[in-house]
């Protein structure tokens, strides 16, 4: 049986569960002409490895990748493959990402390709292939190749079954999706740990009927992705395998387009939110919200700063509402235009510093509200028109103890 | 009685124990003419909480302070006196750091400087005041100013003294001292965490009798500095209460300046290492060592990205030699120039990386090697001939103990 999203999550969300044109449901399903299918082919003991997305027809494509300097096999191949902005499948694996593995590590890509291709019987460049996992360990390509054919003929209509097959430190599958009018727009992510994706989350595929063109696709999901993925930080180590793509293989007609991309939006930020809370060994989701910067690059430092500074996610985690901790994160970010007598600030709606100064308040009640798993922290700027929201995860010694005992070969 | 500095440090120390002209010292000295005091006096329940450090006759002197945007009142304070290129003391208290106090703050700094200038006798334009400890609290001035009257004839030989003045997580006070031909230099720290210093580390006094003008010791101070604390990140967190001062009295005269800045700097960077080791939770010292940069600055981000990389550091805490986290570290340096195929890395002396892809190595020989305290870690970027050393700690349970722990207020 595969696992649930937490119901806090899943049901209530952290996001609106709807906007004016569009409707979260309550179980991911698929947009029409998509399915999936996952199997163990042995790269882990039993649980599922390798996760196959199929449309029944060619799909209009964009995808971002990792900044990484050292991106893994599959990123090199997927950039040449997005190129040609048609994917009739994306086929993926945990447990090895095919990192660091040179010119034999992009070959094994190019057959992981081809043999996806030939069981969905399309073209390997209409095929994209991700990896996951350990970093510089050969990918064990046969039990790749000898593992997929068939499972084209296993594909399912649950989101669900494809994401359990790309886990990897993740505690569950993840996946959502929401009606926009007649279209469907579906998301399957994973990813918990090496997590500050500067293109995208390590994985992350959306899937939707509407009717949009390559171009148009690529426009949307790089927006979509600035304000969602590209704001997540748990552990502000930036994977080499970061992939975030988007297929629309038309079914349900054309859409509006505005309200598509508003969708998407949000389909991308619930989706940042969970990767958040379900960073490795997090307790809490952290959202950071900076108003009143001077520029957007400002106001995304600011807010990256406290999600990612170590001693704000300890604070976090001791539910300890330490104003000094905030204001340090807030002012060690050099290249801000901030002005100490200019800064205000919030832990969880409570007013905690104005005008640079910390305030008396309630610290039993701010404490009691940062058990929370949602906590907000919301800092004021006062020096110009620009915000920007972070989201990011409490650093607990649950990551220490999967980060320290996580083998490397 | 005070404690030692762990053995291993103070008598064999990371760093060599003499450069062609300076020697280090079994056990640390004030230079003639400096002596040090320090006192409870109330605001820890029993511990030294207030340190005073003295010339018997004023010292030229420089000082850098931290870049966070939300100085302390005594960092404020400190950038005006320091203007005057004269000390005579330094009164520092730990526990509370009179940070994000406002105005109020800065007038209590002041009275701090008056309070020990009276004792000392000379005017609190020449006194540097220090404060560390939480942020946001009220500076309870008036324990200061009762406590510090009397310290000036309680003054010791043993830089040891005020360094235990001045320790909040610190498991161990900090002190070292060199001697260059007839002039001595030594050095007093204190800081665990919230240490990516910018301009120093959190506190830290040079006390030298060689004779040298407040102009040239401000130059010398800065390229040590540079080098050194610069260098060092235990967490990322830029401290609102970075200091670093130097005073040189002239009682030994004249001397070689190269010479000095060569035993200045290889002091700064043993004082360095020593915070490093003693981070908060520590249980190893990370060197990272990065040649073959295209530019000084592409060195100084890869060599600060392997230190503060949550990755890399619970990889040396878990002693597995990860060779896909180290490229990681490098490679998310988005701006530095850095060519895969060009890039060779090792582990303690072992070469585990060549070209961009990971070599064959006898993994358990390398994870042996990880279990030292000092953990040394080197990447070759092969693009150009800058190099640049950081320095970091692991990341254990202990460090989210303390700081999900330490209260705020």
């Amino acid at each position: 049986m595969i696992g649930r999203l937490p119901e806090c999550l899943y049901l209530i969300g952290f996001t609106p569960d709807s906007t004016a044109q569009m409707q979260f449901h309550d179980k991911a399903r698929f947009p029409r002409g998509f399915r999936c299918a996952s199997r163990n082919v042995g790269l882990k003991p039993s649980a599922k490895d390798v996760a196959l997305f199929v449309s029944d027809v060619d799909a209009a494509a964009a995808a971002v990748f990792t900044r990484n300097h050292f991106p893994g096999a599959p990123v090199i191949l997927g950039r040449e493959t997005i190129k040609g902005g048609v994917l009739r499948a994306i086929v993926a694996n945990s447990k090895c990402s095919n990192v660091a593995t040179g010119a034999e590590g992009v070959e094994k890509a190019r057959r992981m390709a081809a043999a996806a291709a030939k069981d969905v019987r399309t073209t390997a460049d209409k095929v994209l292939v991700s990896s996951t996992g350990v970093i510089g360990v050969p990918l064990p390509i046969e039990k790749i190749e000898r593992g997929i054919p068939g499972m084209s003929s296993e594909l399912q209509d649950d989101p669900l079954v494809g994401a359990e097959g790309i886990m990897t430190t993740d505690t569950h599958p993840k996946a959502l999706s929401a009606s926009l009018g007649d279209a469907t727009i579906a998301w399957v992510a994973k990813g918990s740990g090496m997590i500050e994706p500067n293109m995208a989350t390590m994985l992350a595929y959306i899937f939707t009927d509407a009717r949009l063109d390559a171009g148009t696709l690529d426009r949307l999901l790089r927006d979509a992705v600035h304000v969602s993925f590209n704001m997540l930080s748990v552990d502000t180590d930036t994977s080499t395998s970061d992939t975030c793509a988007i297929l629309a293989n038309g079914h349900a007609g054309a859409v509006d387009e505005a309200a598509f991309a508003e969708a998407l939006t949000a389909g991308c930020v619930r989706m940042t939110e969970i990767l958040a809370r379900d960073g490795e060994g997090a307790e809490h989701l952290i959202r950071a919200s900076v108003r009143g910067a001077a520029s957007e690059d400002d106001a995304r430092r600011v807010a990256k700063s406290l999600v990612n500074s170590p001693l704000v996610k300890t604070m976090v985690h001791g539910a300890d509402p330490n104003v000094g901790r905030l204001l340090m994160a807030v002012g060690k970010c050099f290249d801000a235009t901030i002005q100490m007598d200019a800064t205000n600030a919030w832990i969880n709606g409570f007013e905690i510093v104005r005008g640079g100064r910390r305030l008396e308040f309630d610290d039993s009640i701010v404490r009691s509200t940062l058990k929370a798993e949602l906590v907000e922290l919301s800092v004021e700027l006062g020096v110009g028109e620009f915000s920007a929201t972070a989201y990011g995860c409490d650093l607990t010694k649950g990551y220490i103890e999967e980060n320290a005992a996580y083998y490397s070969s």
